[in-house]
């Protein structure tokens, strides 16, 4: 079996026709949710690309693997997806995105060269490389965000694009009639057509490089083709530009209660730029149809991969999982982007297919199980046929939902976020260290606690679905609160960083040191077998048999 | 200045004359202390010398490092005080004992070449070896429990002794009457001289090498000088031997009280083969004794170095530090060795001279603070001149507390001990990560929480100075236990895996996404600055100055 392992960027759970959305028609994502299993209470461990993508591709908690923001480096020697597969005999390819930034000075220190295969691999977060590209070449005066070389903007420039920079002048613009580009940045632009060709934009370039890495590839394998889309820039190419219109926008799921003796986190995230901007109704109407067509294209060439999986058969032996690493606020919460805990934003779509007959009686189902992004590289161990190392897995494997077992499952799980690089870290004047949020999720019960003194958020989704009542600021939930922080106790107490030793050996290592000669507790030798009490009080020439 | 970073192995925290022993007379302990600080609330990361040691090490604690018991190996990359010292210009040199066990799995997944100086640093634990003897040659039917090649075994043979193992059959073993060894492991040869001129024992041998080390070295450096002693097997060349008796034995440190309800845990350890044979009189009266005999051979060799470095002039560039890395029970709380949190067991000597003026204001005197054996690594780096990294090193620099200064301190200290390759964790039906213990210790009241189910203990060290008494038996202290395991908690939740960013990378990654060109806030452009404005709805034709 191989396993296709789809990443979308910023896909909000709930935009998709098969999670409900009333307006925008998903058929190929429904496709493969006909097929799977949805997971409907799916969380990642970070809002936030990189520190999720890093929880995703290790499986472990953001607090475990240390790369707890976009660009922290992930440690050298942090154990991967990719070495766990590759142990277990499947290899494990990178198409798109990841987000990963090396750690340089840690691979200097250990002498690493990164242009070694072990390098190489330890400055792409355990994968073997088809082709990477973050999909962010943004650039500025200081500068390009992404130091990389851009294997899309070289595609863009084979094709003709005339710009120095296709990605931000083609790919992630319009264009004004005086001429001039309009930048895919400014939501006033979200609505016009990104000015390329649609087969050449990111979507439709990285389904073919996944096609092209499908006719080639050796069994078995696990890809993770992960696109850029529908993260911003908020700009889509013809025909999706106009497929959906502000008749498709739904209310902002926002209440004023929210803004009354607010969190002085959430407070700051609803009063930062970002959430200034979703708050006007003209960014939302044209930002979500943008959005939209941009989630409506990803569909449609999800459709590509199934047509070529169906048509090469490989259908019977690929799994599939279609997931995002965070969603998008789109204005509700009073919000934009990610950040916080709200079901916008640490919720995510997982869908995830099993060819074999194993998975037959859970084809077409929804399983509400709490599942953490951790889960994914647990799942696909176990898909390999290798065994989930749990001294550095944290996450548990979900196949025997796909099988159709209902197994002890856990409690609650637990998402984290990092402000310390933005503005707000500053304006709470909050350490650095204490900018730390944790959400304990119970399935009915949501908190955040925030590390710097701040009280916590709590909410009841049984009685307030939409989030909009946070419970800590009254009195009255104290024992719900005592209860999720001491899962949170638990959870801080978890045994993460004991990678160098499994369960399995730390068993077996019990009782040897006797026989090696380490018998501290001895009076007179009498407390030990006679072949060893002999051995010991040198009263046996010769040894015993080893 | 140089730092001479000496410890010793098993030494208890009041078996020195400075800390009150009443029959132990160490005038050279004593001599560093008059000169020094002597820390009175110094406590070991972890009782037990692998993940003690690797916590001194590193600056992190157990759960952080991950190497939480004996021979678990520390996970390759993991930063250790070699590493920070070399960066801040000092060499770090081992002679003695780590009881670091290298991972090799971990350096063969990067590829490390264990004879190159990283690969060989790696596997030291960040030192540079001038020698490397962990002191427990112990052999038995099914081979050495270290592999390593002993160095000392070389000496001994280079000097005549005639055994295979001459550190088992000499050093520590006596002579019986029938000519054949009496082995150190058995208590009731503890009263015997060691078969050995005391001039080739184990301290005196390391005292020669660490001479030696000093007349030749390039300053600046750091000498970690680690004596196997005074640890078990409990035997003493002449003329130690018989310098203590019976009468030089005080009564156990126990009470019936402690049986009575106890916990499941501390039951386990009292009734172990150590527990039962340290609850012997006969025992005791064997091994203390020999145990006394260890620390006084100890504190004369201490005075040959001292000597050494008053005669050479070096006192005045010398920073020493005396300490180890556990205590030891015999027999107080009915137990043997260490493992759990009573003061015999996770608290430590530790004297602390500076030799510059700066701490003139302190010599002699004692501290009683929370000292962590964490704060050692970062008491070093600032020694050397270099800044303690804070989203690594776990631990304070404590000169402060040399300077004279009072600054504002931690309110808990926290310990670990790991019983999963113990028969113990068998015994208790307890998964191996389960078999996880802490303290909590805030300087009067002691808390162990333990894993699995169990109840806590606690101590009042105010009223009950010899924690006979487990308040956790009872009713009625549920809020000094609230407020303990809060701190725990507060504990769980720290940053201890973000070590490739830095407080100060962080603050200055603040705001540069914009300046690359990531502007995702923007409706019109009117919300960044005029040049930026221009630039990116691309009316500038020039970029603005970089």
């Amino acid at each position: 079996m191989n396993i296709l392992f789809i990443m979308y960027d910023q896909l909000r759970f709930d935009y998709l026709s098969c999670a409900g959305h009333p307006h925008l028609h998903t058929p190929n994502f429904d496709r493969v949710a006909a097929q799977g299993v949805r997971f409907t209470n799916a969380y990642v461990q970070s809002p936030i690309c990189g520190s999720s993508r890093m929880s995703y591709y290790t499986g472990r908690y953001p607090s475990s693997h240390g790369a707890q923001w976009n660009n922290y480096p992930l440690r050298v020697g942090e154990q991967t997806m990719g070495d766990h597969l590759r142990k277990a005999g499947m290899d494990c390819w990178l198409i798109g995105k990841t987000h990963m930034h090396a750690d340089k000075e840690g691979m200097e220190r250990l002498g690493l060269d990164p242009d070694s295969v072990i390098g190489a691999r330890q400055a792409e977060c355990g994968f073997d490389v088809w082709i990477r590209d973050d999909g962010l070449w943004a650039q500025g005066p200081a500068g390009f965000y992404d130091e990389k070389r851009s294997p899309y903007n070289v595609y863009l420039k084979t094709k003709g694009y005339p710009a120095e920079n296709p990605w931000a002048d083609h790919a992630n613009a319009g264009v004004k009639p005086v001429n001039r580009i309009a930048s895919g940045w400014m939501f006033e632009n979200a609505d016009r057509p990104a000015n390329i060709h649609e087969e050449d934009s990111e979507t439709a370039w990285l389904t073919t490089k996944t096609i092209e890495f499908m006719q080639q590839a050796k069994d078995p394998w696990c890809a993770h083709v992960s696109y850029i889309k529908p993260h911003w820039p908020y700009i889509v190419p013809a025909p999706y530009h106009n497929m959906y219109g502000p008749e498709h926008v739904p209310p902002a799921l926002r209440d004023n209660r929210e803004r009354d003796n607010a969190h002085p986190v959430f407070d700051g995230y609803m009063n930062n730029k970002v959430g200034q901007a979703f708050q006007r109704d003209d960014t939302r109407q044209k930002v979500i149809p943008a959005y939209m067509g941009l989630i409506k294209q990803c569909d449609d060439h999800l459709g590509r991969i199934l047509d070529h999986l169906e048509e090469t058969g490989a259908m019977k032996d690929t799994m599939i999982v279609l997931t995002s690493d965070h969603g998008d606020y789109l204005g509700d919460h009073w919000m934009g982007e990610k950040s916080l805990f709200h079901d916008q934003s640490a919720k995510v779509p997982m869908i995830i297919y099993d060819p074999r007959d194993r998975a037959n009686s859970t084809r077409g189902k929804t399983c509400d199980a709490l599942v953490e992004s951790l889960d994914i590289t647990a799942t696909f161990i176990e898909a390999a046929g290798g065994e989930v190392p749990g001294h550095i897995v944290e996450g548990r494997s979900l196949q025997p939902w796909l099988d159709g077992d209902s197994p002890a499952w856990r409690e609650f799980l637990i998402s984290e976020f990092d402000y310390s690089a933005t503005p707000l870290a500053e304006d709470l004047s909050i350490a650095p260290r204490d900018c730390r949020l944790f959400m304990v999720f119970d399935g009915r019960w949501k908190m955040m606690h925030a590390e710097g003194g701040f009280r916590p958020m709590l909410f009841d989704l049984q009685t307030d679905p939409e989030e909009f009542i946070d419970l800590a600021k009254t009195h009255g939930f104290s024992d719900q609160l005592d209860r999720l922080y001491g899962y949170l106790a638990r959870w801080g107490r978890r045994m993460s960083q004991r990678v160098t030793k499994s369960d399995q050996d730390i068993i077996d290592m019990r009782g040897k040191a006797g026989l090696k000669g380490v018998l501290p507790f001895m009076y007179d030798g009498e407390e030990v077998p006679r072949a060893l009490t002999q051995y010991y009080r040198g009263e046996a020439p010769e040894l015993p048999e080893k």
